[in-house]
């Protein structure tokens, strides 16, 4: 199942994906004419736990019944958003998770031993399609960051490993833009890495009974069409399940909770000399069994 | 004006200060009973702006000429809360914004030379006389830093210094609970910072308009009664207009942010041995004109 969330008008919608037709469902809608009762935000439904995952299969076999096409929307037709579009807490980004990305910004010696973890500010989220502001004035060196992200379902401290991927909703695409010149200069990462629009996210959050691994999924991020990163989320330095308990030892994971697991090899800093974007540079990044993330750079 | 949110019957509510009885005003009792519109949350009414701090004005003569104590509760008898007990974001925090604190971390080389900015999960919010998680299974290097804390009241992007004072609701104390052995192997301060209940802030928020220059107050944290930290916000090595104004370049500041801006020398790992938390330890921060925050360690 592909949670989609969208602008209808001025309001954010909650939709799920209709591969075959590609449509999407349009939730309030369905739930409004069916009387069956479901949280009209994805984070909310995120929140409500296994019940969100019942009302919305009932929501498409009784939307499936009716000859109408009163509820699905053509996907050339929506206007993207994040999934969760005001996230309610920084995205949790590691850090250097992957050995060769680790190499490329600074030798054999910055490979961590330890989970290292950042954040972007909720306010740099946006979506699918959206524009990548440049902020030419403010830095010179934009650079990209396809990572796989995590979704938190289920709160919880102190989880151990075994039990890490229960506490997972699902999976989604995220690109962490990062000002290198920033990242640099302010020494902690939080200010290179929230400016506004530099972390995009989508353009669904899929349910994790669809992916069987997340520690093996191709992961490859192109620009204008060049292959610039090209992995497999089994290099991870730190698995999924290990980000997860490290970051609950003392501090509670909440549903809806954002955790971006870190880029590979080939960001523009890697590049001798640098490749940083431009004005018009589109990014896509492909991850195995999810989907493509877009966004141009303005 | 110093705005307080408390615990009423596991009800999160809206007061306010009054110094002379030593009592708060219980805003939606007020609000209900005069018919006078205000907003039931702290978080809210900073968002509203202006005409918030004017309903606020307008209930509390109201109250004044009742002649009866149904709208105050003695300082006594509340639960505190942090006044904004759910941040919308992470909590923005300055490193190393006193030369004499750089130094006694790392020796002058650590005296930075542009802002550096981590972030504490919301999560890790606690209020006023509440008690802060030895979470001895994790760390033996509690560690605490009292500091000046900023409240953002009105959005703004690009801020330029001489304005900054204008995006400011009000001030408050803050804790930046730090766990030093996680914070130096973890790199990036994050996981560090952010264990539960190692934030707290409060006891209340003062308005901007009690305070006339936010960089020159007293500052000085007690452990066990004695004194550990004391200095002036006059030793800022960054004043809060150059903070405000170097987080909103590209970074849309937006109500109820809250900046911690940095802790003066004196912190348990400056020490030689260094003097860490342990349970029983009662930690008092003291700010000039706004007041005192308590929390005991257990």
């Amino acid at each position: 199942m592909k949670f989609i969330t969208f602008n209808s008008n001025g309001k954010e919608k909650l939709g799920v994906l209709n591969e075959e037709h590609q449509n999407v469902w349009d939730i309030e809608q369905l739930s409004l004419d069916s009387a069956i009762d479901c949280p009209a935000s994805l984070l909310e439904g995120i929140k409500e736990g296994e019940s969100f995952i019942q009302s919305i299969s009932r929501l498409i076999e009784w939307g499936e019944a009716q000859a109408s096409h009163k509820y699905s929307i053509p996907l050339t037709e929506i206007q993207w958003l994040s999934p969760i579009p005001k996230p309610q807490k920084n995205i949790m980004c590691v850090g250097k998770n992957y050995r060769d990305h680790a190499i490329e910004m600074g030798g054999e010696a910055s490979i961590p031993e330890h989970v290292m973890v950042f954040t972007k500010a909720p306010t740099s989220v946006t979506g699918h399609d959206a524009i990548i502001d440049a902020h030419a004035d403010i830095t010179s060196e934009l650079d990209y960051e396809g990572e796989l992200a995590v979704i938190i379902g289920k709160a919880g401290k102190g989880i151990k490993q075994e039990d890490a991927l229960e506490h997972v909703f699902g999976y989604t695409i995220l690109n962490d833009i990062t000002a290198r010149d920033l990242q640099q200069r302010h020494q902690q990462f939080f200010i290179g890495k929230s400016l506004d629009t530099s972390c995009p996210i989508g353009p669904w959050i899929v349910h994790k009974d669809s992916i069987q691994n997340p520690n093996q999924l191709q992961i490859e991020t192109k620009v204008n069409g060049e292959i610039r990163q090209k992995s497999n989320t089994e290099h991870f330095i730190f698995p999924i399940e290990e980000v997860i308990s490290v970051l609950s030892q003392g501090m509670t994971l909440e549903p809806g909770d954002i955790i971006a697991t870190g880029t590979p090899a080939g960001v523009g800093k890697g590049f001798n000399p640098p490749r940083f974007l431009k004005s018009g540079d589109e990014i896509e990044i492909t991850i195995e069994n999810i989907g493509r993330l877009n966004n141009i750079v303005k």
